[in-house]
C-alpha cells in the first residue's frame, strides 16, 4: 500500500446567519460569543438608529448618518439592507468577503426578512433561527427593553409574531431561554463544529 | 397578544451510525462515549468472533455461537448482519426500537457495508464516517493490533482502502487522529447536539 496523504475534509469557511424575532436575544448571544473569543469574524452591521448606552461604534454596529447610508447603497457596498422600525440597517459586503477569503467563519446577525435575502444570495449559508420559549416571554422582553414607545412596541410584537412563522426557512432553531444564555451560545458552537464535519461542504460566494 | 405555548422543537430520538474502515478507532470512540456517561443508548452488536481480552460480553458485544446467530437470522431478530472477515456480526433489532421509542438517541457502530444497509432501512439516520489522517496511519494501526495473521491483515488493509472511497454515502466525517481521541468524541457530541436543533427533524423507523 502506497502512502497517500488523502485529505478528507477540505477546510471551508462558513457563513453563519443568526436571525429570529426582535427580543430573542440575537445581540446578547453575539456579544457572548465575542467575549468568549470564539474564532469567528463577527460582522458589524451599519445602522442609522441611535446608539444605545452600552453599545460601541465599530464593535456592536457602525452608527452612520442617513446620508452616509444612502451613499453605501448607491455604491453597492451592502449585501443587504432594510428599513427596520424606521431605521436603516445593512451588512457591508467587503468585510464578509475578506473574512471568508482568509478562511475565517463569518457570523452575522440579521432580522428575519434580511436573512431570507441572504439565503437567496448565499444558499450555502448556515441559517440559525433564535427564539424564546413562548410568545409571552418574547413580549415581556420587548417591554423590558424600554427603548421603544407604545406604538413602536406594538409594531415589534406584531412583527415578532409573524416572524415566528418563518422558521421553516431556516436550518436550525436555537431556543434562548431566560438564564440559559450560555447554553444557547454552546449550542451555536456545536452547530458550527458539526457543519465543518459535513462530507459535502460547499463554498459560500457573495 | 394571547399566550401560546408554541413548541418549536419536538424532541426526536436520533439514530446515529458510527462507521468507517477497520482501524479507524470506532470501538475506542464508542467506549470513550460510554465512559463519559453520554446519555445515549449504545447498541450492543452480536458477533461470532472470539472475545478479545479487554472485551466484556453484553457490553462490548454479545459473543454468540454460530448456531445462536443462525437462529437470530431465522427469527428476523437482526436489523442487519454480515460476514466480516469470516465472523458474523449483526445488530439486534429490538433494543434499537425500544430505545428510540423511549426517546433515547441510539448510537451504533457498524462496518461501512452495514452502514449503507442501515441507511436504506432508515434514511433519517445520522451517518458518521470515522477515519484517520492518512492510509499509512491506518495500516500502522491494523498492524499494531496484532490480532490477525498476515493474510487477514492484508485483507483488512485492502478492504479499508476501498471503504475510504465510500465516504460520499455519509453525512459527516470525523478524523480520529492519534492522541486526539477526546477531540473526536467531542466532535461527535457536537454533531448530535446540532442535529437535535434542526428545523426539519424526521422520525427514525425501523
Amino acid at each position: 500500500m502506497t502512502e497517500t496523504n488523502f485529505k478528507l475534509i477540505e477546510h471551508q469557511a462558513l457563513l453563519i446567519v443568526i436571525s429570529g424575532p426582535s427580543g430573542a436575544g440575537k445581540d446578547t448571544v453575539m456579544q457572548s460569543m465575542q467575549q468568549r473569543g470564539m474564532p469567528f469574524h463577527f460582522v458589524v452591521t451599519a445602522t442609522t438608529r441611535p446608539r444605545r448606552p452600552n453599545e460601541v461604534h465599530g464593535k456592536d454596529y457602525f452608527f452612520v448618518s442617513k446620508d452616509e447610508f444612502a451613499r453605501m447603497i448607491e455604491a453597492d457596498e451592502l449585501i443587504e439592507y432594510a428599513v427596520v422600525y424606521g431605521d436603516y440597517k445593512g451588512i457591508p459586503k467587503q468585510q464578509v468577503r475578506e473574512a471568508l477569503a482568509s478562511g475565517k467563519d463569518v457570523v452575522m446577525r440579521i432580522d428575519v426578512q434580511g436573512a431570507e435575502t441572504v439565503r437567496k444570495l448565499a444558499p450555502n449559508a448556515i441559517m440559525i433561527f433564535m427564539t424564546v420559549d413562548n410568545e409571552h416571554e418574547l413580549e415581556r422582553r420587548l417591554r423590558e427593553r424600554k427603548t421603544e414607545n407604545a406604538a413602536e412596541l406594538a409594531l415589534r410584537i406584531a412583527t415578532a409574531r409573524k416572524e415566528l412563522q418563518r422558521i421553516e426557512a431556516f436550518d436550525y432553531v436555537v431556543v434562548n431561554a431566560d438564564d440559559h444564555l450560555e447554553q444557547a451560545v454552546e449550542t451555536i458552537g456545536a452547530i458550527i463544529t458539526a457543519e465543518h464535519q459535513r462530507v459535502k461542504q460547499k463554498a459560500v460566494t457573495l
